[in-house]
């Protein structure tokens, strides 16, 4: 069976988590801990050199990096098809990822931490924040008159936008003076059709068994 | 049909022009000039927004990013396969691809902009230097008993990769001084198995059709 590697509240992880869910893949699942070290065992290592989650092993098969994860389950278990019906359909999911991991995603790291700890805002912060701002704005448009990313129905393009942006939520339930300083909350104010679309995929099936342990 | 719209030098524009030549898909080359304010025309950010290369234009469908135009020419013209033929060859090609993606991309960018200016070296340069080859010493190793970066085959991975790893070779031709200061030249005494790699995709047929016209 499937052996998913993850850890609370990674997204790169929650990727591959929500992936199996909606392709209904039954998988073990198999939770490190961070704080515990799980990373830098010898054994983990062995499966991902990098000290990396996610990584899964699927028989003798071991793969490393989400969307490497989430191309080759599509090939092993091609419906409900993550990544499209069409070439077309394909090249705009893809087109999707490929946009966040080049305009979202290293960006939002030193604002997402931010948002969790207590130190004085930066340039940096606010640079993050206004990149962030030009990628939301423009989902925010396309989420207007679209219930989904990219294509008609949900795809990889969701599965790789959602656990960061899931994220800027908690920060606002946890720490909301510091997510309003940003005009990061409350978020349905701020971005109300990105916020809808939050709920859609919070109301997908399975969506509860890869919601991070640790943020409840 | 197909149109490619692409710039002289750049590492992404460089992959798509790699991929059609190497699945043989007749297309029109459309070479923008950077210089010449071809990537600001109104005509030119229709396609693009961001104004950026490369973006193909195939009947009415416009797809820009690298990542997202090679996984659109896969499914519109499968054969020859560049993500594998098989689910574990698609999984590694794509990890192949991501491993780049997440860990030299960005981080050579200061690198091969030092490597033909003539600043002074910072710890940055040092430091991009230092990823570098961790990443490098890896394929080096791979490439040592494999003639492609994933799989059996030329893929999508080798043609990720190359682009960049060929600018080190033409630093290393226009300043060798430079290259050899931070041990990228001779390319084939540090990284043999590299340098082999790369006259081995010169050696594609099409090869000479995608070569940036201003570095010859």
């Amino acid at each position: 069976m499937l052996e998913i590697y993850w850890g609370s509240g990674s997204p790169y992880a929650w990727r591959v988590l929500l992936a199996a869910e909606l392709k209904r893949i039954p998988y073990e699942s198999r939770l490190l801990e961070f704080s515990k070290g799980d990373l830098r065992t010898p054994e983990f290592l062995a499966l991902s050199p990098r000290g990396k989650v996610p990584v899964i092993r699927d028989g003798d098969f071991v793969l490393a990096e989400s969307l490497a994860i989430l191309a080759y389950l599509e090939r092993k278990h091609p419906e409900p098809a993550l990544f499209g019906g069409t070439a077309e359909d394909s090249g705009r999911i893809w087109s999707a990822i490929a946009t966040f991991e080049s305009y979202v995603r290293d960006v939002t790291t030193p604002l997402n931490r931010w948002l969790f700890n207590d130190k004085p805002r930066t340039p940096e912060i606010d640079e993050a924040r206004a990149q962030v701002g030009r990628e939301l704005d423009r989902i925010e448009v396309r989420l207007a008159a679209h219930d989904w990313l990219a294509g008609t129905a949900v795809s990889a393009a969701d599965v790789v936008w959602f656990p960061t942006l899931r994220t800027y939520v908690r920060a606002g339930a946890r720490n909301p003076e510091r997510a309003r300083e940003v005009n990061l909350h409350p978020l349905a104010d701020v971005y109300p059709n990105v916020a809808r679309w939050i709920a859609r995929i919070e109301a997908l099936p399975g969506y509860d068994r890869t919601f991070p342990p640790h943020w409840r």
